[in-house]
């Protein structure tokens, strides 16, 4: 019996199938994405798991070779006696992309090779506030340089993107709302690529987002096609993965979980209305409940509320059931909606999770509809503060992972 | 500039291209859902349309039609000169699926032919509380024998499916809650096909779920991709269409938006919570708020709220005012999570909005994030009471449309 009431397939004609030559495309990705994220493979593993033969495989490896995207090499030992499989791994320090991070506290800058390895990176902190592009820019612009002038010769960069505190519009990056940096309309994507000058374009997305998805392919959440991530900067943003795919929306404001009201009569948020999810158990209502809003600000100074109630401050304790409290709504309210298989708490809502627990568990007793609640895990990021700088380093390496020949072709042009 | 946040897709390799044969089943599948869903189409069209050549879809044509699933006929008129091109319409009175409607007030049985042409149909009123599966599956396996029994000898039955007030469980179709017919853990399917005796399965999905496929295929947002549609009953459900597909979440649960708390200080919610958006909006908040509850239920005492406040009832105003401020500010909610291009207000819940429409308005401005509130399109129901079964319709018709010959050739030995 099959129940299920998914939507028949919207579908399209076919003219034929696709030609040698696409197949061959399509699997050098696959076999490139293999290796890019589950590290250096030997060539048997993948015959078996990419299920092609070991001829097919030969050949794909040669081609990503000769084009430098990996390399071969004897594994380190081998338990089994006769000729050992070689093992295929990724040019790490040969192919990188920029991964740009535009939070409201700091502003990162990584130069990420393939496979995942951040082989460099810069960091400043950033004052909180209305913002001008070009404070944005310039900095990021400068530590870019800094790094690629640093590189050898023989290296090649295949991507730049960027994660952006803020609502990235799909059809043409530029941020239409960022209620914590002042920030409308900004053209932020042309911006950067115009004054980073390294001939590519700048994709950009929601840091949110990109989290999720680093979470979804590096991180807690690998393998599972149905999960929601809370993401706490100052304010709280999200990221739905819907079988196995971001939920973008409409125009790819999709996932703003923290503008969900749980409070109507509740707390103004820097939206306009009243309580929000980010009003009543952002960083801002963590602090103002422990009465220490003000002194200290950032994840520290939430961190620090969770150690002293940890330590049997009554002031945090209650400040953290209370946040908690509210946290729980609205992680049942998003288990109802979407019945993801997982909820995984990042940024400085790892911190609140980790000190509000049981008042989260007991509103989802009461809040989420049993069958939906019965199978959820919670989690905690797995990445912690680098998530969105991860996620960014992924959608620069789209492309590559895409089509691996075009890309290295127009990057070595 | 590429600045779309989707993630890079998951790769599988490909072993070789589709076949010609696969090819064939695919473009006949294609090519039937076109005439399913477009209603006659002349040839002419369908090469222009899909794509292939004539040749092609004359020989695809010409399978459909041996299988007796399309028939060619010269069109009634035509403006032009020249011989005119066969219109190739969907075999309605031949080919036909049972569609199932489990409401919470009725059960409706009705037989629809391929193109969605409702041949035949039968209903009864239920009792509303508590029910033996037999008083479900006995009446309408009743229906369905009864209309079987006076279909013509050469008709076939490709399909059962059913939409049933409850969560319904992707894996087994065992309905796992009902939390306003007090049912747990209900083998539905397996009875239901049990009793039909057709040796045919009989699929089962969410009521509202399936209504919202029926409006985004047949109904008001045919051509959005992204779209929430909350539907009205007794309480509220909903249906997400994420990207084109049908939100199912892991276990087949999502969509429950009427389990999302809005006033978490508010009226008790059949599920244990307080204030759901089905507890402030629902069938009860209107007749309650409108001092109307008890005498009559229904969406006819839904609708008389409604006519009663056009024609100046302040009661029934105050009533429409304070739910419409509810169900905006649930909107709202799932607005800034979805950002959807069309929100779609279905059965009873099509009448409260029709009478708060202004309220709900006013809530979206002040709650919902400009950018994704901007392109926003609120609507009603294209299909009214009969989404719900359209969509059980369209469920039993997806494997025919899946691949036209196989599920023919096994209807009929």
């Amino acid at each position: 019996m099959i129940s299920d009431p998914d939507p028949p397939k919207e579908t399209h004609a076919m003219r034929a199938g696709p030609s040698q030559e696409e197949i061959r495309r399509h699997n050098l990705g696959a076999l490139l994405r293999h290796v890019h994220l589950g590290g250096p493979t030997s060539r048997a593993e993948l015959t078996s798991r990419m299920g092609l033969n070991r001829s097919t495989i030969m050949a794909l490896t040669a081609d990503l070779t000769a084009a430098g995207l990996v390399r071969e090499e004897l594994p380190r030992e081998t338990g089994r006696a006769g000729r050992p499989s070689l093992v295929v791994r990724p040019e790490s320090a040969r192919v990188y992309v920029f991964a740009l991070d535009v939070g409201v506290d700091r502003l990162v800058a990584a130069r990420v090779g393939l496979g995942g390895t951040i082989l460099d990176r810069r960091e400043a902190v950033r004052r909180r506030g209305p913002f001008s592009l070009d404070e944005i820019v310039g900095p990021l612009a400068g530590f870019a340089r800094q790094m690629h002038r640093k590189t050898r010769p023989d290296t090649v960069c295949v991507g730049v993107a960027a994660a952006f505190a803020g609502g990235v519009s799909r059809s043409d990056g530029v941020i239409r709302f960022g209620p914590n940096m002042g920030s409308v309309d900004v053209p932020f994507a042309e911006e950067m690529a115009r004054r980073l000058a390294f001939g590519l374009p700048v994709t950009v997305g929601n840091d949110a987002n990109l989290a999720a998805l680093a979470e979804h392919t590096r991180g807690v959440g690998v393998g599972c096609r149905d999960l929601v991530y809370l993401h706490g900067d100052v304010g709280i943003g999200g990221g739905v993965i819907v079988n196995g795919q971001l939920l973008g929306g409409h125009e790819g404001f999709g996932g703003e979980i923290g503008h969900m009201i749980v409070n109507p009569k509740g707390r103004p948020c820097g939206c306009g209305s009243l309580g929000c999810l980010e009003a009543e158990a952002g960083e801002r209502a963590v602090l103002e409940a422990a009465g220490r809003f003000g002194a200290q600000m950032g994840r520290d100074a939430v961190r620090a509320v969770v150690d002293a109630a940890d330590r049997g401050d009554i002031v945090a304790q209650a400040a953290l059931s209370r946040v908690g409290d509210w946290l729980g709504l609205g992680v049942a309210n998003l288990v109802n909606v979407f019945n993801p298989e997982m909820v995984v708490f990042g940024g400085m809502l790892r911190e609140v999770y980790l000190g509000s627990a049981a008042q989260v568990r007991s509103r989802l007793a009461v809040d989420a509809l049993p069958p939906s609640r019965d199978s959820l895990r919670l989690r905690t990021s797995a990445l912690g503060d680098d998530a969105t700088l991860v996620g960014a380093a992924e959608l620069a390496f789209a492309q590559v992972l895409a089509d691996p020949l075009e890309v290295l072709a127009r990057a070595g042009s």
